[in-house]
């Protein structure tokens, strides 16, 4: 159903798309990937909705990326060539990859032989073939194998795993600054370790085919880590207030907004909306964690100093004029995709007409 | 479908609730009350779940809380007195809590009176009469009338409007700290307030048949801020770590446990779960918040430091052992309401069987 947009139009608190804005966010990533001869695979996890992986896919991405194998199971219904970039030491996690694997091309990424074994086995009693990208760790820590040489000894054990194909690396640049005067260096030390972990690849037989990037922020100096083939942001497709303190949004980038009522403004200095924890998250801002948790576009002085799950306290005590009682208000959040998965649906915003979306790919068990 | 439970058969990560756990938490809030002669009318915004309701209100419950109007629909299923303890300033919540009274004995707590003159229109429009309590702020500072004269002067604004009876007050002490030196003091000056506001609603003839009381850490100090009629604790059903680091409950009190598998030990000192911030949301504790972002019943004195959406980055430096790969472990979260609402389903552990449960009222509308 579809009803025409005011700001009124829809009960608060709301999560709203702007497809104007989704579109943009989408050529712009297009248009990097192509001019650099990089391939996009999109991560849906901030978004998980059929239909924008459906537009990324009409825009030239080779495939989708997902965290959940039952969000790849949701895609799987539009796109062929899905990566798991996440590692199934659990086996619920293993056997669903495996059953999947029969239908559609699938590739996993992990940094472990147990991870693999797993995968083999159930690779193996489900008759699939999987491809496999060796995760290695380039300075963010996380999760990743230590160090080219010990990526390749993965790589070459795995790959006389049955079932299982090396198609080369994965990496996660979340330790890479955003733009800024430490940024090249760190860009330098990333490819330092890829290009050394492509060369052992090479050496030993192993298939480069894929050297898979992602993250936003950097997503646009991608083609500085020369070793990477494709890449696999996910937030750029709506934006939010960490990309805009990290100085790789502007507010006209930011697809998701938040529309939320001013509820009480009885205490003193304070104003009470009606989006807490449980619509904008706890997540604090990355680059700037002391700037509340959210920006209000109407009153870009205001902070939201406070959370409880169903209020947000807002600190005016810097407004020039304060927000009424019952008056509505846009909020950016600090980081949409946690956003999105508070939301059974989205309202999504095209050219003044609004209709409800389910938010296809939220709250899967694997 | 039932299922025989051990650790291995969920899918992780996995919230599972245990029932004997409940139950032992229902009795001990239905005795306390019993005790002291209040009324119990919990909040289910911590589980969501038609079936907890029912068991609340089988130990005595005298009605049902809610935060949102959706919620409070889905409870009339089961409960003829609720209160939505949120104030309709919002048009479209205003109507629905009209439309909800048709059928319903509704009250609905508010510190303004703009909405309360929303909430005649509309009951008016819906030929429904809603009760009323006046939001009175006992030193919180969310929301609520900023002392008893002027709640008793809203209150008597709010008896004028059509479709409306005020049946007394609302409170949320929340500022009063869990037991301990400065308990004592702060619920004498909670029930300074609340017992001046009860004279002057008296003096002037409004009924103050409800005085309604809340939150969990300061729920068994109820009886001593004694103005209170009843109470509307909402965590207490489950329990947390922030029950445990306040000192109100112990390990053995919390019923809401997140099952998780190790998925990569790849970086030194750190092993990393498969329960980010979409599982164990990024709530700090609120008593003790650099404890971490949940407490590994198995390991605990590793500490989850820092979450992802989907991983748990943990250090293991403090451990004499560590879990291995593959391993599972059992997580009680800071905060259990908001990790509830991220799940489309629980799962029931009652003596070993295991069923999988719909959490009935999470991502509603309004």
């Amino acid at each position: 159903m579809t009803t025409t947009w005011t700001q009124a139009t829809v009960p608060t608190p709301a999560l709203v798309i702007d497809a104007q804005i989704v579109r943009q966010n989408i050529a712009r990533m297009a248009s990097y990937a192509s001019a650099h001869n990089l391939k996009l695979r999109p991560h849906i996890k901030t978004h998980k909705l059929r239909q924008v992986a459906e537009m990324q896919m009409e825009a030239g991405a080779v495939g989708l990326t997902t965290a959940k194998v039952g969000e790849a199971e949701v895609m799987s219904e539009l796109c062929e060539d899905l990566l798991i970039a996440y590692p199934p030491v659990d086996a619920h996690r293993a056997a669903e990859i495996a059953k999947l694997a029969r239908k559609t091309r699938l590739t996993v990424g992990l940094d472990s032989l147990l991870a693999a074994e797993r995968l083999s086995v159930a690779a193996t009693g489900a008759k699939s073939e999987i491809e496999i990208l060796i995760d290695l760790d380039v300075g963010f820590g996380r999760t990743g194998v230590q160090g080219p040489k010990a990526a390749a000894e993965l790589a070459k054990q795995i790959d006389a795993l049955p079932g299982l194909h090396v198609r080369g690396l994965m990496y996660f640049p979340g330790n890479v600054p955003a733009p800024g005067p430490e940024q090249s260096s760190r860009l330098a030390a990333v490819e330092s370790i890829l290009g050394d972990a492509v060369i052992r690849f090479r050496e030993q037989g192993t298939s480069t085919e894929i050297v898979s990037g992602g993250s936003t922020p950097t997503a646009f100096q991608t083609h500085l880590m020369r070793s990477t083939t494709e890449f696999r942001p996910g937030t750029y497709i709506y934006n939010d207030r960490n990309c805009i303190e990290a100085g790789v949004s502007t507010i006209d980038d930011c697809a998701g907004r938040i529309i939320a009522t001013v509820i009480s403004t009885s205490v003193p200095g304070q104003v009470v909306l009606d989006a807490g924890s449980k619509t904008l998250t706890s997540d604090r801002n990355g680059p700037n964690p002391d700037c509340g948790y959210g920006l209000i576009l109407e009153y870009p002085d205001a902070e939201i100093g406070k959370l409880s799950e169903e209020h947000a306290q807002v600190d005016i005590s810097a407004c020039g004029t304060a927000p009424k009682l019952g008056e509505r208000v846009t909020i950016i959040p600090n980081h949409i995709c946690p956003c999105v998965n508070l939301q059974n649906q989205v309202w999504w915003l095209d050219r003044d007409e609004l209709t409800a979306v389910t938010v296809d790919a939220r709250g899967l068990l694997v």
